[in-house]
């Protein structure tokens, strides 16, 4: 456990409503697994553009992480980081631990991205006469990605052998997309996805994400 | 340096046509830094479909990197883990090291999106009535991300204050937008491009990818 408590930062108010699935909540799961206590500055969207926080934050974007004087942005920075920092978050065999390490980006660089896009098409193509052929091929994108992964992940509970930070990420990108058919057509993803929920780390930090929103929309 | 030599994985037939954009780039480029020696399996698009191919890379993409019984893929983790194992790559100050490390998760989870949205929009939605409006989309979202890099960036040379993998990456991915207005209209980042491109390990692992294009070619 560090001495100093680290201070991550998260939207005041989500576009997710509560729903955890902005990037902060990757920090707040990591650091219950771990048990490493942590505080939250909460971030409106113009707060997020001001020079102070690009410094720290050159995107605009959430999550950050500081702790003492080493400051980290990028969800997937952050993660390696505290892994690094703690037992727990990445295998000690070395095989395992760059089998987790690939997974990692593989989460943020080849699945994400594709996740993303169908976002993009929803909020930024809506009303276009192209938005349902546009869905159409991100679908397939989509579909061709999660085929792989399932293959890959198989009967194993957990990408790497055992649980790590890679399974936080890969989850937390895959949820993005809960509820969609593109999730109920692949069973051994919706389990992986349910194994990971049902933690203990997870809960806590599902209800501590949700109570930021319940309590910004009391104010309201 | 490693008693045993790496092996990396590269297209037999890059479609960039030796132009050094493929992936495996990275890979080389940081070994010629460290002075590690390599070797490279050339791979056709079918190899890379193949079940001995899939366990080590899920997607069927290249690059991947075997040293011993150590096995990565995606090029962010195989930096990552060049980076650990040889001096040079990363800084060894902390709070440099931090930032390098959320350089390099920036580099391909938040500006090599944009970049490939762009080559998708040109190679898989030719023809579409709709190409020339998702252009001005998708260069709207780069122009605002290689704005906050040049911020970012500034008068220095390097992302993490000295010479990093993170520049590696973020290079890497800038030098696909290389001749475009998109690159043009920042000078801070095409002066970048220029101090990375310029260092002799660059150099020789642009040679080395360019005399597989070249043997390739001769060969027809």
């Amino acid at each position: 456990m560090n001495s100093i408590i680290p201070i991550i930062t998260a939207f005041r108010n989500s576009p997710d409503r509560g729903a955890g699935l902005a990037r902060d909540f990757r920090i707040r799961w990591a650091l219950e697994e771990v048990g490493q206590p942590y505080r939250v500055r909460l971030l409106t969207f113009d707060e997020m553009k001001e020079p102070s926080y690009l410094a720290l934050q050159p995107f605009a974007q959430i999550p950050t992480y500081e702790d003492g004087d080493v400051a980290l942005f990028e969800s997937g920075a952050i993660l390696v980081h505290i892994a690094q920092q703690h037992q727990g978050l990445l295998p000690t065999d070395k095989v395992k631990q760059a089998r987790a390490l690939s997974w990692i980006f593989a989460a943020v660089s080849t699945v994400e991205p594709t996740v993303v896009e169908r976002e993009t098409i929803k909020y930024f193509e809506h009303g276009r006469s192209w938005q349902e052929e546009r869905f159409a091929m991100a679908d397939a994108r989509i579909r061709h990605r999660f085929t792989q992964l399932a293959a890959a992940l198989g009967q194993a509970p957990w990408l790497a052998g055992e649980f790590s930070a890679a399974d936080i990420m890969m989850v937390h990108v895959l949820r993005r997309l809960e509820g969609s058919a593109l999730l109920d057509e692949q069973p051994l993803l919706s389990a992986y996805i349910s194994r990971a929920t049902e933690r203990p780390a997870y809960q806590r930090a599902f209800a501590a994400q949700r109570a930021v929103f319940e309590s910004m929309n009391q104010a309201l």
